[in-house]
């Protein structure tokens, strides 16, 4: 008699779980991973499975994994600089394409994972470059550039995620290359936020806050507003709580700047910022679980991030380069190879997926435990 | 019969090897690690206890553990300069607080592990800066700086010690932050130690021989030398050993910095000693079981360190940074790792304590094994 | 009666191979690992053991573990400047002794596997001294320096070979502790690659094609064409793949050198092409099995390589300092860090041998497979 009310029992919640589990379903079927639409395409053409790679990949380098949101950044992109639009496609296809041919993990490929540092490469390139925009020979450098980031998946040994070092390497590596005065590949030196300005005019209140939002854009290198709104509102498609921590990542960055009384330019075009903003987000919901101890992490995190990357901005600076985004890179790094109490959030890099997915499989998992420990009560 | 004689036998040794250990331990009442405080204050009052695990890590900065050694050291530091004095209190228990409350392991937090990387931060951000003394904003990036140097524990996976890692890196991003014209927070450059002085004045021996006991001084940035022989006292308290290699470390370095011709300021103020100094330290008696051989790698690493140091300050010198304890920090860790048969005489970390009880544990656990033997035979 | 059959075939098939391999040893006399020799002198007395030791240490620089072929570079360098190739049979016999004193491996000692960095600090210290050739002092830190390199093989843990990275360190703090302006040690700063030069002449491609070879003898830091003909010799002696390897790397480094418009002496004196050739040289045959796909992996590597060289030459250039051989060092760490499907293709350390000889191997062992099967069927 118990067995057939156990039996019962477990079918009405599994029913009502699995409900919740259709509803959430249909929420996130724009939002969040969209892994449903990696089985829709499953058997259709290389081009169209590349395409939604490459779209990945975009995402990918504000720590999203959602094809929607790469569509929306390309699009941010191509409206703040067509040039510049032409080049981060030009250089995620190239990695893309090159860790398909060396024959990497075809899981990471298919999440983007080994386009994001190509493309960012390709982004900077064209953005140091003083030869002016549609300069046709950059796309050799871009190109090659791009494709030496689809060699890499390195920290696996530690359960660390690849991040952007491959990205910092190689756009340190080209800009040291080429040098201030190349004939070729020219650029012009790259002026370090702790420089003092002749005429310390006081500071406009206005353009500071318009700075944290341009924050968020500078992780795409661009300046314009409209598209750096456009990108937040990629993010927030990926995740809302993803997007709460650009913008308060940006802001704690900005706030860091103003401390050390950095250039305004430096506060003006978001560059104090986005530091912040990329470390913000990694630890606050992505690589943790979300709770008030992350959260506070994550605002930590951000100001670490924010610290560092005028100090290497100040270091880098003596000899022409800029500080890319070593800063959050190496932070958060250090921030997943934290020990103490901190450590029992930590997401393990394969199961890392959208804050709010995170949080509901952990509870999902949970709530479990409890039903299972329910029904060897009965 | 014979079982009898054996138990006679057995208690015999017992008696022996426990009256032996209780001189031992009355010896070490106040030398060593005194370990025996720990049960003492385990029920008392938390500021109480706070206090003995700051006065360790303030003793952890030479690789002490002991608080009579750090209480000595701290006077040592409120007579060469009270604000000195003030900063390095409140750097050693901003960094353990921190710990406390993310939850670090507590056995290291109650080994001062947690305290001496923010000790060290707090002084040498009181040394650079050019504000004067009683400058009370700054206490607002010591006690920031400090409380990062809590979150760190790092090297356990290749059992390394964390040493002064965090002290050394979160110092120069704080130099690298500031720069040396910030409007809040001002510093004087750097001069490194390999720069060329004007009128090249004959060496003052007397001075060489002074800068020896100052370079120990220079592990807490005090150049005064009564504090600097104070400390040396706190180092002979906690183990004799360990004064001695601080001592000959000390020398060494002086003697690598004649060699290269350093500045005369260098070798007089001691900076060109004391990396020499905690490098002789680490390797000779505290890392390693104290042997001649293990003696002739101490004076190896010595040298080394100070000769790195010199590299170190010369290229940091080019952007105005100090080289801190890099060099020491860097060369232990390598000696560490280093294989062969010197690796036989490392003491994991788990198990270091002062020199003279490393030798007595080994020689005791010798004994041991010898006795056991005995009495199988019997 | 099948049981016989087996037998008799099995002999055969052994028979078979044991002539196969003894015209193959025949062969390998005097090319190859030469690992009969070490049979030869084990009972011999020390000098002849430490002379063997020792050539094979001069080899191990370019990755070659064939005593006759150190003792044609060896030969080399006393051709190009008796001085330097004193200072080099110093360097690689100082740090070979240390080794032995203080008990490494002793496989890794008859290997020459302590003696090459030695070789390579003690003939740089020479290159960058402006003492000029004689000035005996320089003997003493040569003897310091290489015996340094005696105390290290590190990267045992992570399966990587310990590589250059202890000379590349040595010398980089040997040469930032003498500075520029040195009283006992005086050496010249290093010009960057990427330096304008005044007056911008045509390109000489004769010049340009002979820095081709020129690039091999760099490795020991020999600036005339007979011995770095003699070199390239000893590295076809060893294994001619690697000769040609050698060959393309460094013509791949002049390339880079070209497109990227470093200075003309910079591609005359060969100093483009040595880091393209040792990174094609580990990647095509040594530490990967050659095949179509490692061939194309050693060409990129090569670029990689010289890319980097030309970047860290430039970034060490702004401080005086020569990148030495850090390019080919850490791209290669890198290359063999890679996974992907490439990583099959990888041998592990302890087997790596001549490139032919790895090639072998492979086949014997995949032919001994195969021949296992056919016998299991029977």
């Amino acid at each position: 008699m118990w067995i057939e009310t156990k039996t019962e029992e477990e079918e009405a919640s599994r029913s009502r779980a699995s409900f919740s589990r259709r509803v959430l379903n249909g929420l996130m079927l724009c939002t969040g991973d969209m892994e449903h639409l990696d089985k829709y395409i499953q058997e259709k053409w290389f081009v169209l499975r590349l395409a939604v790679w490459g779209l990945r990949g975009v995402a990918r380098v504000i720590l999203a994994n959602n094809p929607l949101s790469g569509a929306l950044i390309l699009a941010a992109l191509y409206w703040a600089s067509p040039w510049q639009g032409l080049l981060g496609t030009l250089g995620v296809l190239a990695s893309t394409l090159t860790a398909v041919v060396i024959g990497q993990d075809s899981g990471d490929v298919a999440g983007g994972l080994h386009g994001f540092n190509g493309m960012l490469v390709a982004l900077l390139m064209g953005v140091f470059s003083s030869a002016g925009d549609w300069y046709w020979w950059l796309l050799l450098p871009v190109c090659l550039a791009s494709a030496t980031c689809g060699l890499t998946t390195l920290l696996d040994h530690w359960d660390l995620p690849a991040a952007v070092f491959p990205f910092n390497i190689i756009i340190v590596l080209y800009l040291l290359c080429t040098g201030t005065n190349n004939p070729y590949f020219p650029r012009d030196p790259v002026v370090p936020p702790g420089a003092v300005e002749p005429n310390d005019t006081a500071l406009i209140a206005v353009e500071v806050i318009r700075g944290i939002p341009l924050g968020v854009g500078q992780i795409y290198a661009t300046e314009a507003l409209g598209p750096s709104l456009l990108i937040l509102g990629a993010i927030v498609l990926y995740s809302p709580l993803l997007g709460v921590h650009a913008v308060l990542g940006s802001a704690v960055g900005t706030l860091a700047g103003l401390s050390m009384a950095v250039r305004h330019d430096s506060l003006y075009s978001g560059l104090s910022g986005f530091n912040g903003a990329l470390g913000c987000m990694a630890v606050g919901g992505l690589f943790f679980t979300f709770s008030w101890r992350t959260h506070l992490l994550a605002i930590a995190n951000a100001f670490l991030s924010a610290y560092s990357d005028i100090a290497l901005s100040n270091l880098l600076g003596t000899v022409g380069l800029p500080a890319c985004s070593w800063a959050a890179t190496l932070t958060t790094t250090l921030m997943l190879l934290l020990t103490g109490s901190l450590a029992g959030y930590r997401i393990p890099i394969g199961q890392v997926k959208a804050p709010e997915c995170n949080m509901c499989s952990r509870s999902q998992w949970e709530a479990g435990n409890t039903e299972e420990r329910e029904s060897t009560d009965v």
